[in-house]
């Protein structure tokens, strides 16, 4: 695991969450409320540095602002949880709804997602209003809830707080894209600075064999996790270190970025359509590239992982190196076996795996059923986790997905070799 | 003339501004200082209303944050008045020149206009400082120059002050179009009402007759309504009186959004394109049509002139109607003749004319050669002033242009009748 | 004048067109059957050339099928002529209505324009059939018709014939277009060459004062020509030539297309998006610049007027020059006054007027009210003709029109000079 | 096997093709001759029906002309074969190269995918004149070879003979589409009907096992059906029949293009987008819904496998059926133990596999690496093959391939269900 970032604060104690399992008798009211307010500060905590001008910003369709990502979360709560399980409960402000309401059809209309930095109002300052009357709410619920309602409530309240986590790793990404586009660089944090690697050389072998994957246990997992089931793992090697900035180098060096017959054919359009001539947020500078960081504009570290490149370079990467990105249970199974560096807490690992529905699969009831099943095409499963990772988020099962142009989140990649 | 608007504010007194001719002679130092200052300030005091957030978001590429219309404005001096005029002038800050640079191609590179809204820093705060930091220096040299560098740097101040007028306008309407995204609609100064219409029946009527058009006098003007010219009038009725909301009204009930034979083929593609069924900002509600205003949604009403149409609609209407709009000159020399009602401060009124160069037009030398000439195609004249335009800005051979499909302006309209 | 164009071919007659006068007595039927056939025929041998997969072809949104053009000025002699007018008439394909409309909406749905280059059946060979049916019905039509029916339809077949030698110059446009999209630069006609300027130096010089402009006389006007009316000539120059490829290179050699202070601001746009750097058909050869022409790709010619320039290419010169576009009524009166070589013949020529309705102009009744009327806005006006216009069709108050980017015709310049 | 369909010509005989193994000893020159002139006789036979304005039309950027499939299966034999093989072979004209190669970047710059519709020259006779030319000079090759040199050739002419069967089925879908923008509803072949299905009710059951999926054996096979290889398939049943129309009718009679929850997101999206209310090329008619088929527009048959559907069509109802689309490999085991109905000749199959290589796939060497590999993204596996499909050109491991929206193949679905 890589050294502490920046963004983890030692003083919020690392066993304050995750919480204990749902299913846990007696329940502890406690450790769930300490939990939820855990979660709750690490949000703000994120959003503390920014300015209101800052957290009203889009930058780009695939990114939100600061300030939307705070109400978002908190609407979660309110309109799964709230609503239908505390008696009485007043809505904060009926409108936000459909100011603040993501993707959830179910839950009726919504803001564009396009249009999200259009809202200035309510301020920054409203936002804050907003979850702390939420916060307020659902710790009366937990603290007041009947034994039988608090079975209903805490899957509820798990899922949001999960959820809550990954909208934390996209806030930071988001402002770093903002960031991104003007040319003063500004810094999110002068003392951030990403984690060392461990890198080890060498590869971890896979034998031909059946294994399991997926969720497995009583800790929490998302549905797209499930069912837990079998899978053929072919011999396989898989590197126990990620691909540094140096061994990039070396790919640009080559002509790469140049060389159609490195690239799909889908990835070579997008490659000429954007211009790309490296990863995401790096220029040329005078002495060497450069790379837009949480820091602001740095200078590229040869050792570290490489960064902020989209599937379509990882996989050019993979075909000039004469290798192959892993499956995601190759990863899985790998990392079960402990042969992997830096799986978790530097840079989400780009599979060779469509993200698509393990077999038997069935979303979940309801309107939370919309959280991870209708994206189930058109994307590409990424495996571990990255420096902007909430502590305790990440689990070996966990199945990270984004489309294969995308790379403002922090995304690498490690190779393998599958045979036949 | 229209009673004062809200954004009027009597503290301001009236007489402060214009500042005297740029030829007076002795040179009035005061006077400039104090027009400088009357400026200055009224851009401050139509911001002050606003959020940081408010002051950050761009709804649109034609549109610009209130940020950066406050830096703009400021940069316009510092670019072209100080950099050049005020011995040992120190750059504010020489990253800002790239980020509030407009369209000055000769001025060098600039942010992409619909970039605008992505710079959260510098902050709105930050903003304050550069406008006060510029305002000491213009100061200091309108105190200071010796009376030979007084006559150019005079010409160069006071089109700084029209500009910063002009962004006035842009200012409020941008905010405008911005909060009526936003279905909250966000008040901009709940105090803030339409000004009464006078709306004399009848028409003034122009015989057939050579005209001069275009500035006369020693006052200040814009390049584009130079040189002064002949021009044929041919005989013409002008309605006294713009057109109502009311007027508007039995348009849209006699099907004219529906009816393709009432536009112009381009005018008729932009209603369907756009889904246009009425004036921007119009919404249906309970008590039948609202408008998005200054002071949030509010009902039509039917007395006041309509306004947020496009030229495409004006075009229609006037078709509807049997009649025309009239041309720039048409306008122009009925204003002057003394028949125009509400000529000045309620809309602009959109005429027939094209914006094009009047005969043996040459732009300003340098890079203020740029600021109309590069416009003359593609839009079209209106005349008169709106509720938005700060006093003593417009007068009667002013030309403001806009294109055919715009309509978040506070844009209107007035009929005519000419005969060949 | 300039000489015969290879599309003018000796072997028609050239008093066979125009027709009388739509009110001569007695009405002489034989020589509108005449002026009928030579208009029909000079599309057919127009299209002669062309293989029925030429004939298919659409090559951009702007320009139409061979075999369109020969089937829409069919319909339109079949919807306005012939099913008010014939007893007894029967369609000759009622699918081909939704086909053949171009753009009357009164007349019902139509084909989407960018879709003409779809319809592969009926095939060039049904065109044929439809066309003589139609030639055959309008001759019983004019041979038959009571002396009173005849003075409804022949100002019907008048516009229809007039119509249809404009979609002849059309025709020839279209088609060069598209083999301009062909890397084979295939030939329409080995022998087309085209037409010598005669081009001599000097100006003419009109004095202020007020002319009369717009059509006058007996003869077939479009309705854009109406009404004639007064207008107000200010003092101005006038050049006797064509601006020449010669100059066009000068333009060129100073860096022209690269000089963004030259351009109008929204034509500097369109010249970076479509990266042009030469006149339209232009490309750099071994020996120099060459044109694609209806003689293939050929060799600039230095002393041949520029063609395939667009409005704003024709305003950067002029600027570069230092000089004007002429006014359409500076053109129109100087052409009266007999001081402009080559007016017609060989290119289009550019004006800096915007297409806008004369004063007091009302459109036609009925679906031919669309004919003009709705295209007054965003475009500018052209005067003369070209070397594609067919032999008759041009006068000088003919009113051509094109938006500012648009330059697949043969559209040139002549300078000017006005003076307030 | 379903029954024949208009497009199986009885006159070809069918032991006439597939060719011998490459591998055979001795080679059977004149078995291979035959198929040769099997396959290209094919290509113009289904070209035949066509007229020269049909095989030149491009309906959109998917689709190609006719007549580009029969120069570009052409210039695949002269680009791949010819020029390197032949000795002393002369390029029958080097200008048809940028024309008719179609995406391989390694064989040189080409004319773009969505211009293809635009060459009009050369015309149809000509292409007929160059594939002639190619069709001699591969027959002397054929005859003429060294049995060393045969080696070298055999299996560049297999893939050419197998690349010119996909072209075939391409051209009958591609004209399809033209003919389907067309109101006129053009008929391809007035005699052509859907083959009847032969629809068993029932399912085949799979068993937890491992299998042995891709290519065997020592027939032709494409690079994407390698390496063979072990996969797992989990306890699953797979329908024996396709989906009908009938039941088709059933899912639209449930709201479900109206019903968000059925669909995956991007499906959503497209299926808003494009408006899909029914499968591609329905439309509603006075007797209920229509399909155009290449008998022209005919009445749908409720018997006949539902065809011209989407992925995001097809998910969407296994989804309403509570169900699954089988993965590939599902098929392949299910195909193989001969459990299937209509596996081939009616419909492609979707799978809910992606399009991904195979574990150890490596693209052949040279310019043919391009022709599956850099495809292996955002695509999904069909299985099976269509109507359309030549015969004998499909087999149990074949891999067809398109993207989730696309609609214009012949493609359907069956359902099946699988277990972890």
């Amino acid at each position: 695991m890589a050294a502490t970032a920046a963004l983890r604060d030692p003083a919020f104690p690392a066993q304050a969450f995750p919480p204990p399992p749902v299913s846990a008798r007696p329940v502890d009211r406690d450790a769930w409320i300490a939990a939820f307010r855990f979660v709750r500060a690490e949000t703000e905590r994120r959003a503390a540095p920014l300015s209101p001008e800052d957290q009203q910003v889009q930058s780009m369709a695939d990114a939100s602002p600061t300030k939307w990502h705070r109400a978002h979360t908190t609407w979660f709560f309110e309109q799964f949880l709230l609503r239908e399980h505390l008696p009485g409960y007043q809505i904060h402000d009926e409108r936000l709804h459909y100011l603040f309401n993501s993707y959830y059809v179910a839950a009726g209309p919504r803001q564009p997602r396009i249009m999200r930095g259009l809202i200035t109002r309510p301020t920054t300052e409203e936002i804050a209003a907003y979850r702390a009357h939420i916060d307020r709410a659902v710790e009366t619920l937990l603290a007041q809830a009947a034994p039988g309602a608090l079975e209903k409530v805490l899957p509820i309240l798990e899922i949001g707080l999960f959820h809550e986590q990954q909208h934390q790793e996209l806030l930071i990404t988001d402002i770093l894209h903002a960031f991104a586009q003007n040319p003063l660089h500004p810094v999110y944090d002068p003392a951030w600075r990403f984690p060392q690697a461990t890198s080890s050389p060498g590869a971890i072998e896979l034998a031909h064999g059946i294994h399991q994957v997926g969720h497995a246990g009583d800790g929490f997992s998302f549905d797209n996790e499930h069912p837990r089931h079998d899978t053929l793992i072919l011999p396989t090697s898989i590197d126990r270190g990620l691909v540094t900035n140096a061994e990039w180098l070396r790919f640009m060096a080559d002509g790469s970025y140049t060389r159609s017959e490195l690239w799909l054919s889908d990835g070579w359009l997008a490659a000429q359509a954007e211009g790309w001539e490296a990863p995401g947020y790096w220029q040329p500078g005078e002495q060497g590239w450069t790379c837009m960081t949480l820091a602001g504009r740095r200078p590229i570290d040869p050792a570290q992982p490489v960064t902020h490149v989209s599937y379509y370079e990882a996989d050019a990467y993979a075909r000039w190196a004469g290798r192959d990105l892993p499956t995601e249970f190759e990863w899985e199974v790998a990392a079960a076996e402990g042969g992997l560096d830096d799986a978790f807490g530097l840079v989400w690992q780009w599979t060779r795996s469509a993200y698509t529905a393990y077999p038997g699969y069935r979303p979940l009831p309801g309107a939370l059923g919309e959280y991870n099943g209708k994206f189930m095409l058109n994307q590409i499963v990424l495996r571990g986790s990255s420096v902007a990772t909430p502590e305790g988020h990440a689990r070996r099962p966990y199945r990270n997905f984004f489309y294969p142009h995308q790379r403002w989140q922090f995304t690498g990649l490690r190779l393998a070799q599958s045979r036949a």
